[in-house]
């Protein structure tokens, strides 16, 4: 790979691994994070000594913005599929909610989009209480591509997630915690601690324990590869349509992809029809 | 039809509709209702702008009381099938479900019954915080014949769902919000608002990716039509056995179906046996 | 049997019996356990007038604590298996989560491992202000036998599941009613009114509508027989494994199985490594 590396992976202790991710400005997600994902998502699954994964972000106003819809999305249909048989923005997240070891998401402010899924296919959700999760797609005349509906549904319920997907709004830490979206609200000056905790208590236990004890509940809560590949195919059908152009340009206009402009309040600012 | 309507359909926009129920003193559903709703949802399904509908009760003590005992309840099963293949209410309950748009109950005091069988069917559901739900069906002997069991299980888990289901009790909306029978509670003088703005919201969003997005949410959560008919084939053996005459005898006596009696208390009342 | 009656069995009327464990001085769960709960169950699947179950400790400090690791443990795995195919213990737990009555567990102070197991696997679980629930499995570097991966991942979704099965910490009662592990919390010294009032109103109402709406809870949230074997063939493999002893030693050096050591404390003591 010629760019430079998005998620610095830093091993604590062979069974725990912190990984944070940078990219640009906002943290966007782009054909370049989902090739490099893959690879980490590979030794993730192949180092025999790996209990344990925190997931979190350089920028400390946006864990992970969304996808960049600036960048070749034609690469994403484009490139061969991974080992899953399902495109590879897909495939990573098939492939991530199966990793023999614990994930977790520490999540300090904002998620949206392709991050909110990312979030949804690792393990537990922490959540610093300034976090803010949203699955915006609505909003842009698009079905969402990597099939939170799916996640949603089993974490929150129907009706919740009817309302987290069909409203597209931003859900602030503690709502997202009530309804499930989150494990729990930790003050966000405690959260690296509090995860760190928790991973170092994991990282103690056996692999084969946790591993174990994991796939039941992946098995138990699984979603088939014929739901992320139709979600996809959804989006692709309607994300780019000619009828969403005009409102695409106006949050372009109104600062969309830049960390001072209608990012920092997408939930509402996506709604507005100017 | 010769019956006055029950529903009144008001379109707000062309995209947006707000519906209000309205029969007799408590808002009873009887076999007109379930006719009538029948052919709403003909409407719904076949309104090419239509996005969101919001429904609501024009009365101000009972958003949907229960099924009318006193009611030709033959006729709900005699009736043709409806497009399902199931007896109409069923399948008003399954049609609704899947309709191509968002429908948001605005759940204003009761609902109970094949009441909360109707708002459990809908997408979305906002509760004014004196907001009552229950089912009552097991205090009267019987079970529920419009499957509740299985929405529920899934909004608030099995164990929530053997509470609502085998205790009958009333469900205060802040208690139904912790569980998950409902969305959330918002103060009842700000419900019509809230729910104003969340609705005009998903009205100017694209028809295309709302009803997409939806579908993949209630595939995820999909009840077979075959545990529909069961529910109604359980309610048909248990409902009007002769064991339980008396009990029934003493609630009409109580108040049962009046807007004064026991109506206003009904979950604690159904398991008085005097 | 030859050994002391475990469940103390008080029919406070024909429709409605409280079962109170106790087993030593923490109310472990052991080869006995498992043979007279069986006998139970059958009992309870029998009797034709009985509609609710009540299971409360006679231990002030534990519910269930967990397996007894010293007792016979080749007895669970060598012992014919039950009615439906399964081991006796997972037997046990299936045939519980099925028999036509409802089923309450009014949890004080501490129930974990196999306790929490019994309780998951009961209809409803009401916990006192002080319970404290848990899965230590993963600390003692096993998967749990019981299958609780396959019940928390429906009640509280897989986020959570994944945080309680592999963290493997304690959860209170109020963390634990957020997370819908448990029903709700009541204060401890109200417990027993509101358990005795909650299971009289279900006693007095028909057993066929009872029995009847739980057949669907029930069937909509299933666990597969052949989840139950394959968590206690999972369990047999990991429990006792030579890598496991030495951590094993510690904890009995400090105090397991004793009311006064780490078992007031397990969720934290089973992830230090002394």
């Amino acid at each position: 790979m010629t760019n430079p590396t998005q998620f610095n992976v830093q091993a604590i202790t062979p069974s725990y691994w912190r990984v944070t991710f940078e990219n640009g400005p906002i943290n966007l997600i782009d054909p370049d994070t989902i090739e490099q994902l893959s690879d980490l998502i590979t030794r993730i699954e192949q180092d025999p000594h790996l209990t344990v994964v925190v997931f979190q972000s350089a920028n400390p106003d946006f864990f992970m913005a969304h996808f960049d819809l600036l960048s070749d999305i034609q690469r994403v249909y484009t490139t061969a599929p991974g080992p899953t048989g399902l495109l590879p923005f897909s495939d990573n997240l098939l492939r991530l909610s199966r990793v023999p070891v614990v994930t977790i998401s520490a999540i300090k402010n904002r998620v949206r989009g392709a991050g909110s899924e990312f979030v949804l296919n690792t393990d537990i959700r922490f959540a610093g209480a300034d976090a803010i999760l949203g699955q915006p797609e609505v909003g842009f005349g698009a079905v969402a591509g990597g099939n939170p509906m799916g996640r949603l549904a089993e974490l929150v319920g129907r009706g919740r997630a009817m309302e987290i997907m069909l409203g597209g709004d931003d859900f602030p830490a503690q709502l997202a915690a009530e309804y499930g979206y989150v494990n729990r609200v930790v003050a966000d000056d405690e959260l690296d601690d509090f995860v760190d905790v928790f991973a170092r208590r994991i990282a103690g236990f056996s692999k084969a324990a946790v591993a174990g004890a994991k796939k039941f509940v992946d098995e138990a809560t699984a979603i088939p590869a014929g739901e992320y590949a139709a979600a996809m195919a959804a989006f692709r059908r309607t994300a780019m349509r000619p009828e969403n152009a005009d409102h695409l340009k106006s949050l372009f206009d109104r600062g969309l992809q830049q960390p001072q402009g209608i990012e920092l309040d997408l939930g509402q600012q996506v709604a507005l029809k100017l």
